[in-house]
């Protein structure tokens, strides 16, 4: 560890307020490790738990889908972490063994592909263009 | 490039035959650039191409969430021509704007939160397992 | 690109209202690209502003030794157009080509170093810690 | 490990001088696990050491700058030995706790931005190049 | 762990006829916890260890050679399982402790320069190109 | 381009000489762009240039499977420029097509068991280490 974890006894009020409201909104006394790091800067704490509540509530896509794309990134990003803490909210969202070992090889399959596209260095298809590519040299 | 992307008549038999496939599977007679680099490898683009339509069909995950997973992980391997053509095929099997820049929100908060659990090395929860760890020095 | 870049008559008016603040606070008419592609979502786009201005604002660190690590992190990322934005950014904020030249010799060593201690598996020297380790099995 | 660490008495005599560098260098005795896993490579071990010293030498930027761009890098790069070895020699020139928490939201901010300007594939702003892009197909 | 690794009298009938192959291959009745944890998804463990097999059989590469850039590509992707039992695989081939030496520091001197060139954001000299670029607004 | 490309009438004395060895060296007038990037800090060009002439000659390893890693691990860190490059120097050295796409293969196969075993945590087997692990809490 770069920062020792932070029991509740040794928050700040800004700190201790921001674990009340994560005990209350997920209906659990359990604060995980990353936010007991991530206490010792207050202010860093509140604006990442509130960015994760709104990102992660219902939208365009249901919550089950970002948590498996949470996860996915995380092991692309090699976060050993992440891919722990986030496997475990897909689980208690309702991922079965089966969604995750598919989830599985669909990023190996992107990692395999990604790695062969970039090796060899495919020039984009005009096809799969939003809009005409804006120069970089025109205002 | 590193490798001349191919033409239809520039192709082997074998790899000929897998460009049919593409054809015939996807009711299209467009084949991206991809596959033309890949060709100069029949045995690679053979497998490549199985191994892609087994893990993207419909199975424990839907086939619109697999091609998000894929773009997001696309996204955080840095390879360019994959998110442009993985996310062309998810607008295809009818990924909304609206869901395009929520995926876009999940991959971004993903990499923040990614990061600072890595710079904080944060330690895993135990709750977070799934069994207890083996020691690397048992048998 | 993925998603076109929107002109000022096409934003929503919530998405008007940070490019409203992103000229105030910048003191400049100049808006850049990647507001305008974030536009599509004017939720994610006010939260990753307000983020930023927080983010990069004076503190414990200089605003330029902020836009530094920015461009650091960006080149380790692989992200071409963030290396452009925040290395004009930190122009701005007064580094010179030198200091540029010696971010990038650190930048480099620094990768040179990552991969041989990662490729070595080198243990951590426990007096490098802050605590000691907490073992992931207890509770 | 992939290699034993090699003790003091272990060191080849191209390695024990550079041990000893390193030892009147830093004034103590301690040599960290990266150079006894690299010694079993004397050249690259004197040549990583090198430059090092060179890289990480006062010049256009501070010493603390350069450790906490150090840091950063070892980050995003994902290595952990590194972040632990190089935030105990940041903390050793005087960073403070607020400083390195600050150091990790902009590394977490940048690492978000990043993954949304790749994932939105934004073109580079033209206002942000040092000089007009070279065609690769000129000569 | 994110998934349990399973025993051998835990496997379904196709994950066992793979671990019969896997035994037979490598002439050992050792079977590595990788395909241990792989083997919940039967498809996927069968597909995965064919492809290995295929890509890793001679060609016009030899196996240490192969068996080398896997390595470094470990390296490179940050995955810890993976350096080690590559690491091992390629011993057990017949790279000597020199070589895997060597082949530490070409992985690092080319993540050194890879952050150069990327920081600096070169463009590629058309001396290096295969053909001439396809524009990407071109059909 | 972060920094402009220098053109030889407007190197340093040192920068000069660092090309003239480039030249003599590759018995070959072309200088490409990285080091006209690069000649902006003559003294991370000079450390570099010799590095890279150090580590890529003929050692345990020759100079064509030395090639091949640095491509490799170019892949993976999603360096355009040095792909190119590299590719065009393994060529050089004699790299065939036939070569390049089973290195291709390989780079692709490994990238994907990379993220299994990172997504699915798999502990490292204790008979892949070379020596019991020291633990992080002892001296």
């Amino acid at each position: 560890m770069t920062m020792p974890l932070l029991d509740d006894d040794q928050l700040s009020p800004e700190a201790a307020a921001v674990f009340a409201d994560i005990r209350e909104t997920r209906k659990s006394d359990f604060v995980n490790n990353f936010w007991r790091a991530l206490a010792h800067d207050p202010v860093s704490l509140k604006r990442t738990w509130e960015s994760i509540k709104q990102v992660m509530a219902p939208g365009a896509l249901d919550p089950l889908t970002k948590e498996l794309i949470y996860v996915a990134v995380s092991i692309a990003n090699g976060c050993n972490y992440c891919i722990n803490s986030h496997a475990a909210a897909a689980r208690a969202k309702g991922m079965s063994d089966a969604q995750f070992m598919e989830l599985m090889a669909v990023v190996g399959m992107a990692s395999e592909t990604n790695r062969l596209a970039t090796g060899l260095q495919v020039p984009v298809d005009a096809a799969f263009l939003r809009q005409p590519p804006r120069s970089i040299t025109e205002d």
